[in-house]
């Protein structure tokens, strides 16, 4: 059995949590939690929890830590503080900042001697993937990501912010039209405001300024500006009952041509529609602390994407089984 | 740059070709043949043209074969007789017999020091791929493979030798409202019949029976019994002017639950369009021949399917530019 552990238990948390029960070859050893580890239920009986500090004194026990926490502030300390220590895996997922983030956790993992597999999920992850398969196959080509119809965590954050804003809950949706265009194959340039729409449902403080906080969150730059957003009030108990799950889904589509002469036009897409955002995640990242055990224990150390990890690897089924029934 | 050599010069053969002048990191160094080498005209300018025997005595100037032959009779042969020889990339894709032809293509790169990738293309391939990563993200579901619309060559090839037919063109056919009942995560039980129409354009010989033609088509066994098939006959003429192309594509959708108590439902979705199966399956096979290179640069031996390679060693990217573009 594969001894994991979990640090972080938010939503994510939770979801690897249900995806190592759900193992056959991994075992849940111990959570680790920035907060009061008395105050933490988890849904794993008999598995202890305790405060994140201790992790450097457990970690002999434990194989791969399934790292649960934020991609702004948390993990960029946090995957190369435990990758000196013990193998891990992320799901970093600030596009923007991943070469400094791979360099940085290589760095600790080579130093720890240990496997660091950064940014898995599904995007990045395995839409990562579904866009490196696509390329391949079709050199000539362009590639479209939409996310949605799902709820951004960061989005929602944002909202959050603003004086007067008791909780929010913000939709990216997908615009249908422009999907249709590029399945169709016309390989359309797409600004921002036309691939997705963004929809906020917001409560607000009694006696908050409604049209400043509207108006705030749709002039808000790199979040709302360049989309046609649309905000809603509702109450708190709307809220709870209307939009308390995670959903997110999304379609990367690749379109491009081969032949002699570019003759043959081809389309490539790979999609996700989830109820639960945070249990898919989680159970993707599981797969990848099997990947990355395994990895580890062929000796191999240093950071590592899902680029770098053989498919068969993320299974616990044989190479066998696999080429009997899945190839 | 990667020595490249075709093996036949088929539909296949050609769109491997492409692919290769298409890739800036490989060359084609020579097309081997079972034919008259001097009746061929291939379309990369000042690359010889050699009968297959000689391939041995051209090996040691070749990196990677590309092996573009028939699964039914010839690679059951071929793929070990050049494992022996030279690294290889075959696309068998006769799923019934894949794990007696692995332990052959097994043997026989192991005794030639050599890597054989073999059943790569779209299915197995690209499908099988998709297959695994929706498994191991929804260990709990189902998992339905949709193809076409498209041409299946073996179903045209076995209207072919029914007596009295000239020509033949197969579609395969995807049941739109089966698709729709997978997507919609019902988990529906579908037969052959449930899931797939044949759709035949038949050039029978003036003269010959059509009933009876229809009537062998419809009624044999493994091919067309089980599916409903319908018989339409036209002349050479139309056949070439309006079935000509090998167009093809289809579905893979896994349908599972995540949660504790299975209380959320997620779909994944990997699909194809294809103007030409022969050049994108040909597309696929060359990159799969760029990461045969690289395994057996490393020093690995023996044979490999798509689910054994690293997803970055068939792009001719760097693994820092895949972070920074694709990640």
């Amino acid at each position: 059995m594969i001894r994991t552990a979990i640090v972080g238990y938010g939503n994510l948390g939770r979801g690897a949590e249900a995806a190592i029960a759900a193992a056959p070859d991994m075992e849940l050893t111990a959570v680790f939690t920035r907060r009061s580890p008395e105050t933490l239920k988890i849904c794993t009986p008999d598995v202890p929890v305790y405060a994140y500090d201790e992790l450097p004194a457990k970690a002999k026990d434990i194989d791969v830590v399934i790292l649960c926490a934020g991609s702004a502030t948390d993990l960029p300390v946090m995957t190369p503080e435990v990758a000196k220590i013990v193998t891990v895996v992320d799901s970093f997922d600030t596009h923007a900042h991943i070469p400094e983030q791979f360099s940085s956790v290589d760095s600790a993992a080579k130093e720890g001697k240990n496997i660091a597999v950064m940014s898995t999920g599904w995007d990045p992850g395995l839409f990562s993937i579904a866009r490196l398969y696509a390329n391949i196959a079709l050199p000539a080509g362009n590639d479209y990501t939409f996310w949605g119809r799902g709820v951004s965590q960061g989005h929602s954050d944002a909202i959050r912010r603003i004086p007067g804003v008791i909780d929010a809950r913000q939709y990216t949706v997908p615009i249908e039209s422009a999907v249709e265009r590029v399945r169709a194959g016309e390989d359309p340039s797409l600004t921002t405001r036309e691939k997705h729409l963004r929809e906020c449902y917001v409560v607000a403080e009694e006696g908050a300024d409604l049209d400043a906080i509207r108006e705030a969150i749709v002039t808000m730059p790199n979040y709302f500006a360049d989309n046609d957003t649309t905000v809603e009030f509702i109450t708190e108990e709307e809220l709870l009952r209307d939009h308390a799950g995670l959903p997110h889904g999304g379609s990367v589509i690749r379109s491009g041509k081969t032949g002699w002469n570019q003759e043959y036009r081809d389309t490539v897409e790979f999609s996700l529609k989830l109820d639960s955002n945070p249990f898919f995640t989680g159970s993707v990242m599981v797969s990848c602390a099997r990947a990355a055990y395994r990895m580890h224990a062929e000796g191999q150390v240093g950071c590592r994407t899902m680029f770098d990890i053989p498919p068969a690897y993320l299974s616990p089924l044989s190479g066998e089984e696999l080429r009997a029934h899945l190839l």
